[in-house]
């Protein structure tokens, strides 16, 4: 049998390509592996819209997301910062037990998980007395699929002169960022997401002006973003053992998304594997936890039926046997669970999930609504 | 052109069928993956010679090495710990760096990076004023290949009722540690070393009544020791995305390290390699650093030849253009380099190496030693 399709939000259904790539034993220090590292991180900028002439530079750095989100925060805000948290979601949450253990003064203002921050409540929070000198906030909520306004949050918080820090997870490389314009200061992804490799590292874009200027603020050692950097930038190599096979199979996934055409064709697949999923889904029964115009092409929230035979532990497993993994939910208020629609993955096989789901609908016996 | 083998510490040469390994997606939360993480987890007790009924569990940690270090260091020292370091290489140094910079009460004793710590100096400061609450060692350093006596160090820390940190990154799985004699309270390894994976993560064996002792030390989330055991425990997962594909090489690592015959097999096999290295080096005409009686079978730093025609940049790249990796040397007082006999390596390997070392060393002209 062969391996299940994965519709998740990552580590996800990756290319035969990507996997073959790491068929390889490359020492870390060797200048073949030197010159991936480089590629990579040009490469990275370039998705972006930007370069180091146009004042950025690329940071990978060994673990998953959570461990890039965690360098940025415990590297780059001073002792005496103040950090306001914009959250919709269970990432926006995860980033303020991050600072909170780190010790950094932080706030956070909270929104329900189907709404987005929104610029005026932005604009007061800044306003305020002992006002924040870093924001941060996550682009595309994976606890949900919702995709905040980064860009018009982002002006105000450039007006107030705050650094702002982007958690672009899910988003990057599937939905469009133009970095050049947003001038956000950090912006963290993750290998096994939208650029579609393997996990074990993750990278932060950063504007060098804010960068340099962190010299002293880092609090550990692995996770030091601007040590790391300088590394980097001194021979391309990590400071820390790297996860070769990982960064063999990002090249090749770089590859691989340079031949689909970059953002606006991987985003337009994703797009029609989402609208087969929503269709689909919906001629089933379900309903979408999101109204529909905040929600992504990348990961859906479906409510579990209200049928009380729904269990879904019993839907998972009957998917998973046929070949279809799908994710738990994270909503907080309500019982949902999720779909990706990242990955290599193709419309067709969305509508091979779809017919599953359908099987196991019946299987189960489950009154859906009409 | 095959890849390069590698005569490195990590990332390594591995076998054919451990990278074959990661030729899948699995998903992170899928019960295949489960059990998985729970064999690996169960292996790693059984080759340290302990288990969980004895006393110890087991950690494994996004990241290389040196994230499983400063794992422990930021997550079982107390605030108003105090660490003492015993340092003969750069690895002990490095641990120095990781406790300052998490402002942790730190001494360090520092012995020549030819020498052990030994055991009557750690008595002599065990009975200082203010004596250490942890004492950190490396088993076996890196730098040079020396082989420290934690054994003996150990019962003096024991007698003091200090707790015991090892970082046996290079040793475990090719050199014997028997952990249930021992009692370390935390010992730390990777998995791109003796046991011949890919890097991606790392682990740590904990005495599980000291881990439990640990809760609120956490300095940071991502490296939070005790949250991600809770983690691993309740449900075989980890807190924050796993190498999915290096955690597949790893089973199928330790498959193979148990075909072999355990860390008996292991550890002749990699006598077997560095005998062969040895005589030949010596041959030609090399000298090793460390005395005979001190230097482990994992790697070998050898001086630099006397004739000033010799550069190391040179050697590197002509001997990696014939296949064959070796490494830089890390000797704060001496030029060296090193050449690793761990990895999917046998002495026919090392007798390949020999042979062109000897053609590099007649390309370059260099007069070499009787």
């Amino acid at each position: 049998m062969p391996d299940p399709l994965l519709f998740t939000p990552g580590p996800l259904t990756t290319s035969a390509s990507v996997k073959a790539a790491m068929q390889r034993d490359l020492g870390s220090r060797s200048p073949e592996f030197i010159e991936l590292v480089a590629g990579i991180r040009a490469e990275l900028l370039n998705i972006a819209g930007v370069s180091q002439k146009s004042g950025y530079e690329v940071v990978l750095m060994q673990g998953s997301g959570t461990f890039a989100i965690e360098a940025v925060f415990s590297s780059v805000i001073p002792p005496e910062g103040r950090l306001l948290v914009l959250a919709n979601g269970a990432y926006g949450e995860r980033m303020l037990q991050i600072a909170e253990r780190l010790k950094i003064a932080t706030s956070i203002q909270r929104w329900p998980e189907n709404e987005s921050p929104d610029a005026e409540t932005v604009r007061r929070l800044l306003n305020a007395d002992s006002a924040p000198t870093h924001v941060a906030i996550v682009h595309l909520e994976t606890t949900t699929g919702i995709l905040n306004p980064i860009d018009e949050i982002e002006k105000i918080v450039r007006e107030h002169r705050c650094q702002f820090i982007v958690d672009a997870m899910s988003s990057f490389g599937g939905v469009a960022i133009d970095l050049a314009a947003l001038q956000a200061d950090y912006l963290v992804s993750s290998a096994n997401k939208c650029l579609e490799g393997v996990p074990g590292f993750s990278y932060v874009l950063a504007r060098r002006e804010a960068l340099e200027s962190t010299l002293g603020y880092a609090r550990n050692v692995s996770l030091d973003l601007l040590a790391q950097w300088h590394g980097l930038e001194r021979d391309s190599q990590f400071r820390f053992t790297p996860p070769t096979h990982a960064l063999l199979a990002f090249a090749q996934a770089l590859k691989e998304f340079r031949e689909e055409g970059g953002v606006a064709a991987r985003a337009r697949r994703y797009r029609a594997n989402r609208e087969v999923l929503l269709a689909g889904m919906r001629r089933i029964g379900f309903r979408e936890y999101l109204a529909p115009e905040r929600q992504s092409d990348i990961i859906t929230s479906f409510r579990y039926p209200e049928d009380p035979a729904f269990d879904f532990a019993e839907f998972y497993r009957l998917l998973a046997a046929r070949g279809m993994v799908i994710y738990p939910g994270k909503v907080s208020n309500a019982d949902c669970f999720r779909i990706g629609t990242i990955g290599r993955i193709s419309p067709d096989q969305v509508h091979a999930l779809i017919a599953e789901v359908g099987n196991v609908v019946d299987r189960m016996g489950l009154k859906m609504l009409p």
